[in-house]
């Protein structure tokens, strides 16, 4: 399957590996999703999300997701053809019923009535519930900071992690991502699970036999552990920063279900689906225009705390692995073993 | 001064202290204040802000506060006479010109439009500019939640924490505060500084002499060190969480000042106002009408997580603490060393 130079003008791929671009990935991915029962619409928004966490090598949330999309949409507990509701729930308020879809396609089908919202009323959220989020976070963000809007959403998952305090798992990842618009260059965007770490990270780690850092899970006895499998084999994580992430991590539960409608990340089970991975929840959105109040400049202020943060000597910004790789990857291609570019072919062929 | 029953109906106070009504206190510390430079109006909001901050024992943002208030004023660099001037930024947004006065009072003032705000739109946002906040942040939230809203705020301060994989300080200690009604009980309410820990409680270990757990803080020559007074003398805090909490102290520059016209953590300077003590910076408060979506019957939704998370093995929840501690200062009176409160009734005096 090795092709010479079949990403966008790249070199050669090292042996074993080939070369896409990140659109061709994206449409293989579709078809991918569209062989394995979602409709047209819901694969082609999924294979654009997985391609692009591949593109940006978020590793834990691309092509590494795709057995589990596979595995939940066989199982029957997620609608690969769900048609998501949208409510104009008051003026500066969007309600979506994802109808047991993903969560994606419904914030896409809540897109142009948020923003009309918000370009009115200053500030616009987006409530989803009944909704399957498998995905990154920060891809639900990024794209309002390139429209200037400052966006922060909050996604519950599946009960996985113990609160500060408590003995048993009750809370999920609960991740936050939040994106600016910054003059200077990409917007400033992170993406962070409250737990101690991502489940997706755990996940890699008991594959590849890794032993996780102190202080991050409980094995099933509540025991702190530092084995991955022990925490996945009927343990669970912790969250991040003590009391604090904990709290966080309630907040998340609060928004992302109690306000929206959705399941608590301990409300729903996978028993009746053997296959199910995806957790059945929901996503709230909140995205603010900058340029209504008295901080017409914002993106120039961002751009000055950056060099801020630059001058304190702080070299990383949130985002900034993410961009590196995706210039790499828009330049050269996604670099993809041989093997499982074949494998994501066959499955795109499959009936 | 001691005095026997002189709480409502409490015990007598051990010797060297006495117990005062809670709105005592407030009026008290309201002549405080207006003896130091404080309209009427400012004064009656600080002293209820700070009365009830002791009330509800959180030591470092009760009468602890009171020394670095006074300092401020008398420094010049604080107006505590400030009108602050309210704008109709959009339908969902208000915004408000502190005109270099507490934020506190010009959060008052932008209430009633607020509500209004929120009770049509669905979700509103009052973002504050120019304004000082030397208070605890719980009490901007905790009353919306007892109108049945949700509410979420930030607040950046001066500069005294170093961003995850930085040298120098640049962030403020920028706490998030997070209030949600429950059915059964008091709200659920969390106020938490994004750095390792609160400024005021680096101060009260100092004053007392206590050694801060170790990765909190680093020394003048960025060396981490437990010595409060180390932190305090030229060095500074870390983020709580790592680059976690670092990247939502870089959120709450953004939001909070960015986003609102404020000043960044390192934007001002105290050097030419000896005794200024707070910081000239901005607050942002996003506040959400559950009913409006999906999630109409939050409050009931939020009592089932509470009890998810006591059977989890949760003990005690964030606000439990406070409320206990309420419980006994309104039914008791708030118990005061004798001392203190003649230092108070002396500045009462004071012209």
């Amino acid at each position: 399957m090795q092709r010479e130079g079949s990403g966008p003008g790249g070199p050669v791929p090292p042996p074993g590996y080939d070369r896409l671009a990140v659109g061709e990935l994206a449409a293989l991915l579709a078809r991918v999703f569209e062989r394995h029962g979602a409709s047209a619409e819901v694969a082609g928004v999924l294979g654009r999300n997985v391609a692009h966490a591949q593109r940006d090598g978020s590793d834990s949330h691309g092509l590494f997701r795709i057995p589990g999309y596979l595995s939940t949409l066989a199982s029957g507990w997620v609608d690969g053809r769900a048609v998501p509701v949208v409510t104009d729930a008051a003026p500066a308020f969007v309600s979506v019923d994802a109808r047991n879809g993903f969560a994606q396609p419904a914030h896409e089908a809540a897109r142009a009535l948020l923003l009309d919202k918000l370009r009115s009323q200053g500030v616009a959220l987006l409530a989803i519930h009944d909704s399957h989020h498998f995905a990154a976070l920060w891809p639900d963000v990024e794209p309002y900071a390139r429209l200037g809007y400052v966006a922060l959403t909050f996604v519950n998952s599946m009960a996985c992690v113990v609160p500060h305090g408590g003995k048993r798992a009750l809370f999920g990842t609960n991740p936050i991502a939040f994106a600016a618009p910054r003059a200077g260059g990409d917007p400033l965007v992170f993406d962070l699970a409250t737990s101690a770490m991502a489940h997706g990270d755990v996940q890699i780690a008991a594959r590849e036999g890794r032993d996780l850092p102190p202080e991050h899970g409980v094995d099933a006895g509540g025991r702190p552990t530092c084995d991955p499998r022990a925490i996945l084999d009927g343990g669970a994580l912790l969250p991040f920063g003590g009391h604090k992430g904990s709290a966080l991590s309630m907040m998340v539960e609060l928004l992302a279900a109690a306000l929206t409608g959705g399941n608590f990340s301990f409300d729903f089970s996978w028993d009746e689906h053997p296959g199910a991975q995806t957790p059945r929840t929901g996503q709230l959105l909140i995205v603010i225009d900058p340029g209504r109040g008295a901080g017409a400049n914002f993106a120039e202020r961002a751009e000055a705390l950056v060099r801020a943060m630059r001058g304190a000597g702080q070299e990383r910004l949130p985002g900034d692995r993410r961009y590196r790789q995706r210039r790499e990857s828009e330049s050269l291609g996604i670099l993809l073993p041989s093997s499982e570019l074949a494998r994501l072919r066959e499955l795109a062929r499959r009936l």
